[in-house]
């Protein structure tokens, strides 16, 4: 509502607004730049009280027209107390799970795919393109079904269909491209290029989508009862959830919502051991991410991004956790699978592999005494258990009558 | 917090609190019922303010202690108007969709096991009991493990793994019965009656869970704006979400917060052709279910249930929507397939073959002159699309050039 123009990241360019993804002298990442003066005086700056859940900030988010606006009812997720894993864990600070699997489509995606459709939908497209074989994709197709639009889906060869079943349930059209992630990455800039639809792939190409992830940020604010937490925990591919809360909790305090003194919360990232782009270049002291070329093996799907042809994506997620003054970590599989099971069997919350780093890491951290205690730690359970097809059967013998029960009475 | 005794649907008997399932007279349904007059004075009847989600009518739930309420974030699903639809169908109503599969563990059974595990905590339950192998137990199992209660699944022998994998991810000792489901339900009766372990089977044998299906006809009421809709269509099997949501809206006017003049809605019940022993009875003008004794072969699994053994439950359901103005009806395998694919491609939502008939049936009904233009439809989605294991795998031609594109552009 209150968007000004797209800013280039690196060299400050400024461009029109428009559906446009790199900066054209640098080639450098966009951001949308807001009014923040008529912002401020918004009566109704964080209640739109005509929408729900996320389109509640409607008036922080770029879509001008609220006609445009297509949802399917994202945000306002739980952000959930968990005693039982603080204790698990032995660790002496509120641990909180914001359960964004529990959005339209079961993942984080929804808040980024909702906004990009609108925006799509306000630049006349009729069509969207994105190259995804996860989440993305899946919120992309919701979004697209919901109001109406072609999603065009470009996924590698060889994709598992289990990953796609549910894009193409929506109605997408999902599209195997010989070769790796990066060839899918190509077309779809190539698609976007040619013809002029809309690119949703979810890295930072689209300056559109990383705007709706603000408001996780100003929701947790206002569910810790208007108080910022110290500390945010978040799997990280290539980071537009951290990016987009950070900027979401600044705009709380630039705007006068929270506080000037204010701490803002340290933005922690975290990988899997088996592709660590971002973590790498932070154990090693560079601000320079290269693109992950070894193998992966990783139950952490959701997660698993080399970076290969977008590697200032990874910069720009590390220079603004290390800005917060957070970090970035990274956990084994062992570690990984061990989370999962907590947080399904401590806090009866289902998640894929790729939410519980969040967990474990947290609980890791505290244990190294980065982590303080007495703190408020949020970890962002980004995708479903639904999700993640890997688990192992169920066997259980069969029994007659209460005698045979298997338990101790 | 206002609950006063059990009464016996049936013979009137009353009966005092505590976790009892039939009269002890004639062996009728039991009901919760409650000191309106008291709860009538409640400054925050339909708001505690300590609560979000279903808990904000705390007050009207049959819990005590609020520090026995057990949460994982269940209830404020999206109500969701879908115009696309009501173009696809050609109906001149506003079709609304209560995405209930938006609740933690991704069905309606979230709202019952809530409540039926926080009134097993306040009577000091260190384990429950459950007879099922769908929705229910992977809802029971999730708010166990979210408190450290046990949870004991009883499931027919061959039951497929892939309907209890949730359950048993979140810790549930999932326990295959020899025979039928018949078996599995007489053994959760047994244990019950044997250990004390309180049974939160989701018929109408436990009294505290149906009550909290009433937060669902709150909700509609108020983000249709303090306003009644006028049909309520729900996919059925025994119906206690029928028969908790009309109790819900009665007491909204019972209470005086909806207007006395106000018109309830008439509540529509729908089954598989497959298996549909409520809606023969109603098709039958009689007042008796009898079970279904017919192979079943349907994809709505949900409300696969021949009822045999608690037969009185249909019968209550059947009253109930009769009782209200409204009646049941059935879709053939084919309509409910349709319906699935109408909801997903039109509405952006991922369903269950289930949660689809409520769509389909509206659909029907409105062609054939039962549903009145000018009217408010609501549909519930119960359960989500990740539920649902039937799909076909999805083919595309791998492609390595935009020019292959297999799209008019």
């Amino acid at each position: 509502m209150y968007e000004k123009h797209l800013e280039c990241r690196s060299c400050g360019k400024k461009i029109e607004l428009g559906m446009k993804y790199t900066c054209p002298v640098c080639e450098g990442i966009l951001e949308l730049k807001y009014d923040y003066e008529a912002m401020k005086e918004d009566p109704l700056l964080l209640d739109d009280k005509e929408h729900k859940g996320m389109w509640k900030y409607s008036h922080v988010l770029p879509v001008r027209d609220k006609g445009n606006i297509v949802t399917l009812g994202e945000g306002a997720t739980p952000l959930l107390r968990c005693c039982r894993l603080e204790k698990e864990y032995n660790m002496s600070v509120s641990l909180y799970l914001k359960a964004e699997s529990l959005n339209p489509s079961g993942s984080f995606k929804d808040r980024p795919s909702s906004v990009g459709i609108s925006a799509a939908k306000e630049y006349g497209a009729k069509r969207v393109v994105i190259a995804s074989s996860g989440n993305a994709s899946a919120a992309a197709a919701a979004y697209c079904a919901g109001t109406g639009m072609e999603c065009i889906v470009f996924v590698p060869e060889g994709t598992d269909a289990s990953k796609v079943t549910q894009a193409a349930a929506y109605g997408a059209a999902v599209i195997p491209v010989a070769g790796n992630y990066s060839n899918s990455y190509k077309m779809a800039l190539e698609c976007s290029a040619k013809y002029g639809w809309p690119n949703i792939t979810s890295t930072f190409l689209n300056p559109y989508t990383v705007e709706a992830d603000k408001t996780a940020a100003y929701e947790i604010w206002e569910q810790l009862g208007e108080c910022m937490p110290d500390y945010v925990v978040i799997p990280i591919a290539s980071g537009p959830l951290l990016v987009g809360m950070y900027k979401g909790f600044q705009e709380l305090v630039h705007l006068g919502i929270a506080s000037p003194e204010s701490r803002l919360p340290a933005m922690i990232g975290v990988q899997s051991e088996q592709c660590m782009p971002v973590t790498k270049a932070y154990l090693e002291h560079t601000a320079k991410v290269c693109g992950w070329e070894f193998p992966i093996h990783t139950i952490a799907g959701g997660i698993s991004d080399p970076l290969i042809g977008y590697e200032q994506d990874g910069e720009l997620t590390l220079k603004t956790a290390l800005e917060s003054g957070g970090r970035m970590s990274c956990l084994s599989e062992e570690e990984i699978a061990d989370a999962m099971q907590q947080v399904e069997t401590k806090a009866g919350l289902y998640c894929e592999p790729t939410s519980a780093v969040a967990v474990g890491a947290a609980a890791r951290l505290y244990k190294e005494g980065v982590i303080e205690p007495g703190t408020k730690v949020v970890c962002m359970l980004t995708g479903h258990g639904f999700k993640y097809s890997g688990r192992k059967p169920f066997v259980q013998k069969v029994i007659s009558s209460i005698e045979e029960l298997p338990i101790l009475i």
